[in-house]
């Protein structure tokens, strides 16, 4: 028997010593900080340095690394390496999904260190998903499976109604529920999560009932317009059902540090 | 206005000059070849080299090179320009789908020289898919979008039935067929295409007729148990209008010169 403490464990202790479920987003477009992989890996750390206190996790979002190529992939390896070293837990933000044997070399890819936890795209099923699974717990990792987005055009597809009159996506939820089912830690908390959107809060109280020991990476706070006080379903009184990623509202703030800090005490307040 | 034939138009006329409707599956596997970024670069090289005259197109997996990191992004690099410069069209299966500005970042990652193609995970919808295809269309580029896949566990949310008795991925061939629309050049082929398994040939007609000038891009041939003579609805006597994926039979075959000239004779019978 390992004694790694699972992912959900370690998202619970973490959230609890740092007092914090504030996600950093970091997309560094160069629309806004100029071209190039040292312009990025400088921006991110930046960033990084400043917010750290107030946050509990970075969540890189592998595109934003991936157009710039070799040199991409190495910035990334630094600054998740650097949240690292200031205690943050690493999200990969990636969204990947294939059929089991290419699952299986994503998770290569992405399971490992400087990496805690990645998202995964649910679209390919169980067989698609379970080598991400099966990685992840090996080595006290995590995954976050997108349920609902909270992109405009989640709907087109995730809220089409099923002839039980249920939207696609709880189908989505149940399976991830299924697959958490092994990986619940003794802080109640699973090493398979959630993705699901700020932007349609309405959702997350029937979400935390289909996924109760779930931790949900709720993204679309801030500048896609979802709003912390509309949160609370999502955490259920546990601080750490819930994390939230903010990406443009804390990076392209005049001080980032104060945004970080600002949603973190908010947060804090809808969690209790 | 600009004068580049579109993708559906440059792979029609790539099928038509080739006589082949193979796509070279390029899934470099450590467990196979052993490690590292180097062997991967020569074993898919020498596959290319050896297969090419039957091929009118490879199509890397990002995930097997992904996972050696800078160096591997290297060597996709290189391998793809081998296969761009022997004549063969690249397409990268990435599965990539995020919300709008990710999808942007991941379209500007993977829409450019030496890829002709990328494939496009649907589930964010709309805003999520628009990015790609404007980006593809701006260069003679092209998509194939994920519209029933290959793999085992693909039913277990692609297949849910909807209110109206239909399968939920219909409404995905739906969509696709609309995301093309306007993408159809005077091959009649789209710039929008759909990938589609081999492993559900059943499927295959009732997707024609939703997409009818969708190129199909069909993997699960050979080593997932698809059979070329089961595809004749795929190409509704169109040769372009599909494509077929085969990757560990043709690599890890005894001569995969051999096995891809045999695929492509196969597939050129049942497509006329």
């Amino acid at each position: 028997m390992s004694t790694t403490p699972g992912f959900g464990d370690r998202l619970a202790r973490a959230v609890a010593a740092r007092e914090s479920q504030v996600v950093l987003g970091l997309d560094p477009d160069p629309a806004r900080i100029g071209e190039g992989a040292a312009g990025a890996s400088e921006f991110c750390t930046r960033v990084i340095m400043a917010a750290a206190p107030a946050c509990v996790a970075v969540k890189p979002q592998l595109a934003w690394f991936e157009r710039l190529g070799s040199a991409g992939w190495d910035a990334l390896e630094r600054v998740a390496t650097l949240a690292a070293e200031l205690g943050l837990l690493v999200i990969a933000d990636a969204k990947r999904g294939d059929v089991a044997v290419t699952s299986g070399a994503y998770a290569d890819a992405l399971l490992r260190a400087p990496f805690d936890a990645v998202t995964v795209n649910p679209l390919l099923g169980t067989d698609a998903v379970t080598p991400f699974v099966t990685a992840a717990r090996a080595t006290g990792r995590g995954l976050f499976v997108l349920v609902r987005t909270s992109n405009p055009g989640a709907g087109d597809l995730q809220d089409l109604r099923l002839a039980d009159g249920s939207p696609w996506y709880e189908s989505v939820a149940r399976l991830v529920a299924a697959w958490g089912a092994a990986g619940v830690g003794s802080s109640g908390m699973s090493d398979v999560g959630a993705v699901v959107g700020a932007t349609a809060p309405h959702h997350l109280a029937v979400l935390r009932e289909l996924m109760p020991h779930q931790p949900f990476l709720i993204p679309g706070v801030g500048a896609q317009g979802g709003r912390p006080e509309d949160l609370g379903a999502a955490f259920a009184g546990t601080r750490a059902a819930a994390v939230v990623a903010a990406s443009r509202s804390i990076l392209y703030a005049a001080d980032p540090r104060v945004a970080a800090e600002a949603l973190r005490a908010q947060l804090w307040d809808v969690s209790g």
